[in-house]
């Protein structure tokens, strides 16, 4: 049944597959009267581009075709569809993959759950992480119309493999975008393309910890008792290729914690009511405290490596080896936190929305120009937007 | 807007506050022909009652009333009205909350979205995890059904504070029930106990993580790419009060691994393709792979506690203290293996109505009987269902 | 699956059948700050009360209880469950049923759907129109939160079998509901109640039409392209037990004409524009114009009648006959206009939620008292709400 | 909010405006193991394409383009995107309707929803029936699936203006589909075309009454209590742009019987059971019997007339008129004949999934098998399917 469409008042349904015609996104409840242009899209799809240095060698200009919804450069209220050509395909790399299921991919539960008569084996096929490039595009969308209301998102690469780091602050996450590993600082950059580099020599991959930050987040977003924030963020997540984990706030660590250590105090702050450390990442009972929104996620090492692991051929089921082709990345949370980032910034959007807080039919001619403004300081400046603490 | 509602195809909708009239939710989806009475729910409910030793002294009996959906024992494929009265309630303990919201909770942020005139302060009213009470009577639901296709759900603490423990096997998990700290031995059961009673002396409470097994699960449940099957539990999880990170498989522990450690190899075991460790938890591109899904999650510790806590006075906007009154679990993580437990069988009913493997309509006659006769084997005998490995 | 819901944002689940323990609803995504009695929603239960004259001889008391949601005499934001106990439940009369399926009912259907043995053949089980107690519980706070905006919806039997009349003016409309037989003058509710005695006397039944009109509506509520208001307000109708046909404006009559007729002129008038003749029931583009909506829905005979109609004996497949017993209404009709005018209300406040004219989160203070003083006039005077034109 | 989206189970999202650079829509939900193809797609598009005979002379050679989904010639169980580029544009001619809003059309409200600065006015944008592109694109994959069942869906124009017709059976239906203004015989076929050609003469149209058959429809069809098979139609069919009024069965004419007359006798036919006349057009209980599907619906003339009408400059706030320019159907109900079967097929489907007759992952084989079969029965002979009565 439908699983592809995310998102309950801004809400977005991707299609493609890895070596289709296309991949992209219709995005269906966006407010009338957002500047929108292909360039703001593309300047998102930028960061998770393949082609890059340290990520996958496969070279996908991706430049997004905008096939509805937009006139004289704003929003109109009409559902946006947005289009990216696949181009660079080299389906003939999976010829082996047709017998020989892929250890850490969704071959075998493809299989299993469409048959395999209808499985479109090339690159993964729907379950290729290319599917992405609708989830950035849409985020493009979310991030400006949350702009509007001076909110940023923004996430780093917290740690790869072995190495972790700790961002000092929000304006080294947001500028970590131009880093090519995302790290937050140079000494961190270093050590990370070390190890990125070893991983390639050896034919092997590293996983990796997402930090997604959200800056100036209007209190009160979350709807009692399933959709909380925090419940969608984590599916938003969790729905992300190779995430196996999801936390906010102190996350795991609250668990060996006592309440008198775990809760935060309360405190009035020039007449404002704020928490002391923010130890709920901005969350509680599920609800925006107005405090900054801060998860974590876990990305599994890329499973495509050349070093040869153990599968079942399945013309015979007797026991062979696979070593991986294709180019694929050597850690795919590196481009992981831009997707990262859009899911965060889709699930804010919604609640903007669902909260009332942005408007649902029609932004104001304020709100409009707040949002052209804070993307071109986001686009321009790598800094925080007005309004930011 | 509405955020009463968890699942697609079975389909809940919860009600009710700490304080109110009652709590209860609205099952639907329900395929006709699924064995049920109100001692079922009532089994259920057991496990995440008050009043039993370690957990809130709130007294509540937890009578469950089906209110429409059942005729001569059986489902209609009607929605199942399920009904529990609030009895023991002590509104007058909450007086004092009226003015000082308190750390860790939600009392700011429903005053923030609904209005303080709007708040119902009493017992954290809506927020309170009372609410959980509809979630397992949904759950006592889901589970009978998901025994129609020998599916088994059960968890146990696997950390409570400083302390943790593995269970042995899956039948010590299914036993842990009946610990009243959820352990899954006797040994961490005492070294458990003693931490609470030493919490409760302290007037401080702790943090704990649950993990929670499924056996037997059919192959190919997850919906491509929103409603993968890690996706729709993170969410179900996420969504559990208290909660603070959720993972499967190697969750956290992936990042830091490499691609050639964190891979399972496929093997072939008497003509059928497995896998060799389960690494991903029963789980691959978010589709189930027949192997046992584990997921675990961390519980923050309880944040009503004893020893008095910063806040803010709200009708001067001065600083003060809260020590909370009311009868509180030492460690909220212990009820809620129940209610984790709850949502995974929600989950995986869910998606087995969604992906065909559980009939829509009806249950045929021997799906029934394999659900009573496994209930019973649950509720006598302690025991994995017919058919488990 | 899942059936029982209707709504997105203002998302009502009903619950019961005709004689099991209770019927009701839930009612989630009402913002919190509306006033809200017990009282309120009796007050409309009582126009669709079986037991008056010319309606049903069953004697239900119907008294609401409501389990949740309202805090000091407001909602809270929280879900509002409300239960009614069935207490004048004869089931004796429906063993013949059992083997004899009674013409124009759903018996049949149910049985295939859900399998004989699961069927609840006492008094229709889920298809009876016992069900809509939970649509005008739920209606009655539609109704109260769009008189926060001045908007009304009221209706009368604008035909019943071969009688018909046109209300003259939109009090008459709002005054019908005093009348036994929903007729909007006392003439034609004197041809109304003779075409009722006599039918009652045969032992038949009669169809009739509603008209229901809502005024004061804001523009531009329906969400293109199929969440149009027309669209919405189609399934709402069409979901009603009995419902046959649906139309708006001019309905079907525009079938018939030429675009130079059915098309209305646009005029200004005091500066704003309106339309000269509102032949399109306030609805243009699937979206509200601000004129009036008008819409009307034909209603089936009652199916369950004393004469004899032709059946199968479902023992033996013989032929047989079947004379309904029970006691039933001689034109549902009636009734329905109740139920008619409460989904109105429910597709209204969906879309003044899901547009933004209704606050998503909580009404402002002045908004709640319009609502509150609008729903006093309605109760008490049977008049228009203030802002009416 | 958002509304582009329509079906539970087999769920499509339509975008596109008039004078964009293209319509078309995402179809999640369909299982594996379709055969599908382009010329597929292609064959229903042809009977609502432009400039034919009869219709609108826009000249759209309405290729489509299916993105993904798709992997040798059959589904994959992937979400797809078919895509049709708009060519024969000439947004010149709407200059004119930039301050002069048309009658009987959406202008005025998209500007009461969206703002003026923000609207489309090219072709009337997104409330432009070339929206029904992707209605239609999408109706053809639906076709093509429940004919794994033998489900046949066929319409005509049973009214036009002044006149109308009976079709005499099922295959008059079918076959009108080769009719220019869609008439089950030649004498109306006649008739029609005159009626046409006066309106097109005199800068005038017509409305028209559509009827639509489903010919071999599983029984049980259709979920209580809001999702009845009638009130899934109801929404489906009033969505239609120009749509006024919606029946099945006997409609509206059952408002003036009895129920002695209106209700149909069960009877025994060769020990199965049936319904005497299918008074009910194959609804009882908003559930199939199994009998054909028969509704109906209005279509009010074409608002777009040559004829001068009233309106006002917004510039000015005066009286003006406008004579509608671009080129337009004399008869919109013609070609939604077309677009009222795609819509029925859509909740066939929809419903064939809800109920589990047609599998959720994936067809079997012998299914896949019928519905090649029986669509090559559809597209070359004009015939009903195998198994049809």
């Amino acid at each position: 049944m439908p699983g592809s469409s995310f998102g309950r008042l801004f809400r977005i349904t991707t299609f493609g597959e890895s070596h289709g015609p296309a991949v992209g996104v219709i995005v269906d409840g966006v407010p009338a009267g957002l500047p929108l242009t292909k360039e703001d899209v593309e300047f998102e799809l930028s960061f998770r581009r393949p082609g890059r240095l340290f990520v996958s060698g496969r070279r996908e200009k991706d430049e997004p075709e905008i096939l509805s919804g937009i006139f004289n450069g704003r929003t109109t209220g009409s559902p946006i569809a947005i289009m990216v050509r696949n181009n660079d395909i080299i389906s003939s790399l999976y010829e082996e993959v047709k017998t020989k299921p892929r250890p850490g991919h969704a071959d075998l539960p493809f299989i299993f759950k469409y048959g395999y008569e209808n499985w479109d084996y090339r690159g993964g096929g729907r379950s290729s992480a290319r599917e992405t490039v609708g989830r950035v595009a849409a985020g493009a969308i979310a991030k400006k119309l949350i702009m509007s209301k001076g909110t940023l998102v923004a996430g780093y690469l917290k740690s790869l493999g072995p190495a972790s780091t700790n961002a000092t602050d929000f304006h080294s996450i947001i500028c970590s975008k131009y880093s090519p590993v995302r790290a937050p600082d140079k000494e961190t950059e270093e050590i990370y393309e070390k190890l990125v580099k070893e991983a390639t020599v050896e034919g092997d991959s590293y996983g990796g910890i997402a930090e997604i930050v959200a800056d100036n987040v209007p209190r009160g977003l979350g709807e009692p008792v399933f959709d909380k924030i925090k419940a969608d963020l984590g599916k938003a997540i969790m729905s992300i290729p190779a995430v196996t984990g999801f936390e906010y706030g102190l996350g795991f660590r609250a668990a060996s914690m006592k309440g008198s250590e775990a809760n935060d105090e309360i405190v009035s702050e020039s007449g404002e009511i704020k928490w002391k450390d923010n130890l709920s990442g901005g969350i509680l009972g599920g609800i925006t405290t107005g405090e900054r929104i801060v998860i974590r996620c876990s990305f599994k090492p890329t499973s495509s490596i050349r070093k040869p692991q153990g599968t079942v051929d399945l013309r015979t089921g007797e026991k062979t080896t696979i070593s991986v082709k294709g180019r694929h990345d050597p850690a795919v949370a590196i481009r992981g936190v831009t997707v990262a980032e859009s899911m965060v910034a889709l699930v804010l959007a919604d609640h903007m929305l669902r909260s009332g807080v942005i408007s649902l039919s029609k932004l104001e001619k304020e709100e409009a120009e707040a949002s052209q403004r804070n993307w071109e300081r986001y686009v321009k400046e790598c800094v925080p937007m007005e309004g930011s603490q």
